[in-house]
């Protein structure tokens, strides 16, 4: 006895899949999620992670457990190898899956926009192992440095570069700089930290381009002000093992480069060659459904979306409507109704700078900087966290932090990572010739 | 301008280590703390990591943390390769250091008793990474279970193997059959989990050797009413990749073997041969001084230590208490006064098996069991877990899971570790031959 209902699947559970499920419940269809991992991770607080304010498993929420309330969804922990579009068929690393409609919501990758070095030699800042990773890294040239003799390692291993001056790249900036001359201040009371040199280097005239001119240059002027070495107008040509080349000539020696500067869609492997625009993002109908399959929809990162003739942003708000737009529509075309225009409204960002410092724009419109700023991005990012308890595990996290000035996660769990090991030793290496 | 003080090292931020190097503040002496973790890990909580109750950081607490009010103390991150008494030095894969007075607390490690395939195929659960590890094998193989056709792979993914029935075995035993009775029964309703088995392999003739016969029934009875399939007298001859041999000739299919049924001493390389004792365990005076060298302390679970002509058991108190001994006995060779021998006060232990049911013994004389046993066990853990926001979010947790009863750490974040992955995949090719 096969169930004879439609079957969804939704490959990716970030904002948009996972909205795309919730709001498919109760549908007449069989719904699939399909993601490479078994939870969903609130990628805004991935900075949090790295720079030891908070634990991952905060900001990873079990998928299975959004799914409890469910009835008509399955999840199905695997990797997505190809998609077959025209026999409608996923092969993943575990089974092959057919489906009758089918979701695109596999999100962004980093792109290193040819910079040579910089895959093998920077670090990202999307998943949550690369938040754990870049904590280990940042943790362990600190303790590295302490014991260090040369003089001119340790200046590498206390000298971290950040390249790309989006709200990854500032938010980490100032996470980092407060972990560092508060918490660590403490930790190592015989190490000097006033050698310490944090980058932040920024191809474009200032910060937070999707931000007013005035918001961008405050946030400038505030990470300064705390001690971050920000570098308008410049671009790195080469990433090595110990060090980073800038265009202008000057080199940087460090041990710890992070790279939040490109982007672009994740794209499945596929046969039929989908139409793409800018960041190799699908080209969708005003609907979301692909050009070629309307049977088919692409949300969130991995889709080329314009409003008022500008691409989307790629902002968490924009995935979440997106997911709400196509439920709907999915909706309709399982009861003969045609699918309609998705149309973004605009509530607003907000990024944070450091303690007490934050900027938002709202509805595309109302600045606000400062405390202002700071707190609306705190109240926003509570609010959207998924599951009770993690918002009181965070709201206790937060006013800890706030009241105590230190961060609590600052256990370096990989020292024994023979990779991160063989990578400092060639590092070093290098650094001498 | 070298200080003139004494230097004492001590080697090993377990209970016994970091306890020596608390009482050791304001003596009047320069201490280094050394270990290959910058965190003390609360080892008696780690089953509750491996199955999920709470994160790994709860029971990680930062040594830099546990240092700031020492301000005589420092510490140094390396792994120690080779002790030279002789000279008085110790040489680490960072750099070398002298000593006056050396204090060893370098704890134990798995022994697996000569049984073939054990070190390779069975996981230990000994150190966070362990917890980790484990956690992730359980969680993954029921999630591969869900969509696994094969049934006898199916029985064999489905299927648990915890080898030893001392407290470690006892406790995660219990802890994994709540994890998949409760939470995942919820998370996978469409898996038949009484499919599901759990042993528990004992060598002896009653579970929790080190208590009175008649709390080592009780605990097998509850067990056993929850689901444990317990053997008793009944030995581990091989671990094969998907499968453990039995001594009587039994066969367990199984894709997850846990082995706590060994322990020796984790002595340091030396090339003076020290006198060791059962379990390797070195051998020491009654002051806790080695036979060979005065200046040289052993503490914890690398030394061998009778009480009342016998040897203790290897608990936390014991290793608290040695460290609290040793200290003062410094303190008085620093002030040219011979060292006191050690005396251990037995406050008593305690075993949970399950939720309101636990055993303790108090006092060495005082048997407590089932709801009070529980409680005790509760109260005791909370009371020593280090830091005050530690034991606020401990308590939360186990609040929470209490009334929830859900375990909430069920991330699997290793999904796409190779080495996990092969292992599978040779356990998956051997089972079918």
């Amino acid at each position: 006895m096969l169930s004879k209902k439609p079957k969804i699947v939704v490959i990716g559970a970030g904002f948009a899949g996972l909205r795309a499920v919730q709001k498919l419940a109760r549908s007449n269809a069989d719904i699939l999620l399909i993601d490479r991992h078994n939870y969903h991770t609130f990628v805004p607080l991935l900075y949090q992670v790295a720079t030891g304010f908070i634990s991952p498993e905060i900001i990873a929420y079990p998928l299975r457990r959004a799914l409890h309330h469910i009835s008509n969804a399955r999840f199905l922990l695997a990797e997505v190898e190809n998609i077959d579009f025209e026999n409608k068929v996923i092969h993943t690393d575990r089974l092959d899956v057919t489906y009758d409609y089918l979701v695109l919501a596999t999100g962004s990758q980093t792109k290193y926009l040819g910079v040579e070095g910089a895959p093998q030699y920077s670090l990202p800042l999307r998943t949550l192992e690369d938040a754990v990773r870049l904590r280990d890294r940042l943790l362990r040239n600190i303790e590295r440095a302490a014991y260090e003799s040369d003089l001119d390692r340790k200046q590498q291993l206390l000298t971290i570069v950040i390249v790309g001056g989006g709200p990854t790249g500032v938010e980490l900036a100032g996470a980092s700089i407060e972990l560092i001359t508060e918490t660590l201040a403490k930790d190592y009371p015989k190490l000097d930290l006033s050698q310490l040199r944090l980058f932040l280097i920024h191809s474009g005239d200032r910060l937070l381009a999707g931000y007013p001119k005035a918001l961008g240059n405050y946030t400038c002027r505030q990470l300064r002000r705390r001690g971050v070495k920000v570098h308008l107008n410049s671009r790195v040509s080469s990433v090595l093992p110990g060090a980073v080349e800038l265009n202008d000539g000057i080199t940087i020696e460090t041990a710890a480069v992070v790279w939040t500067a490109g982007v672009e869609a994740n794209l499945p492997n596929d046969e039929s060659q989908l139409a793409t625009a800018k960041k190799a993002k699908i080209c969708v109908r005003s609907t979301l459904q692909l050009l070629e399959y309307p049977e088919v929809y692409a949300v969130g990162d991995v889709a080329f979306v314009k409003q008022d003739n500008k691409p989307l942003v790629g902002v968490a708000p924009e995935a979440l409507q997106q997911g709400t737009a196509i439920a709907r529509n999915l909706k309709r075309q399982l009861r003969g109704l045609a699918p309609q225009p998705f149309d973004y409204f605009n509530k607003g960002t907000a990024a944070i700078i450091a303690r007490n410092a934050g900027v938002a724009y709202l509805f595309g419109k109302i600045p606000v900087k400062g405390f202002m700023g700071w707190l609306l991005w705190l109240v926003i990012h509570l609010y959207y966290l998924p599951g009770a308890s993690n918002r009181l595990t965070l709201l206790i996290s937060w006013i800890r932090d706030y009241l105590v000035r230190e961060r609590r996660v600052r256990q370096i769990f990989a020292y024994q990572n023979s990779y991160a090991k063989d990578f400092l030793d060639s590092r070093q290496f290098q650094s001498r010739l």
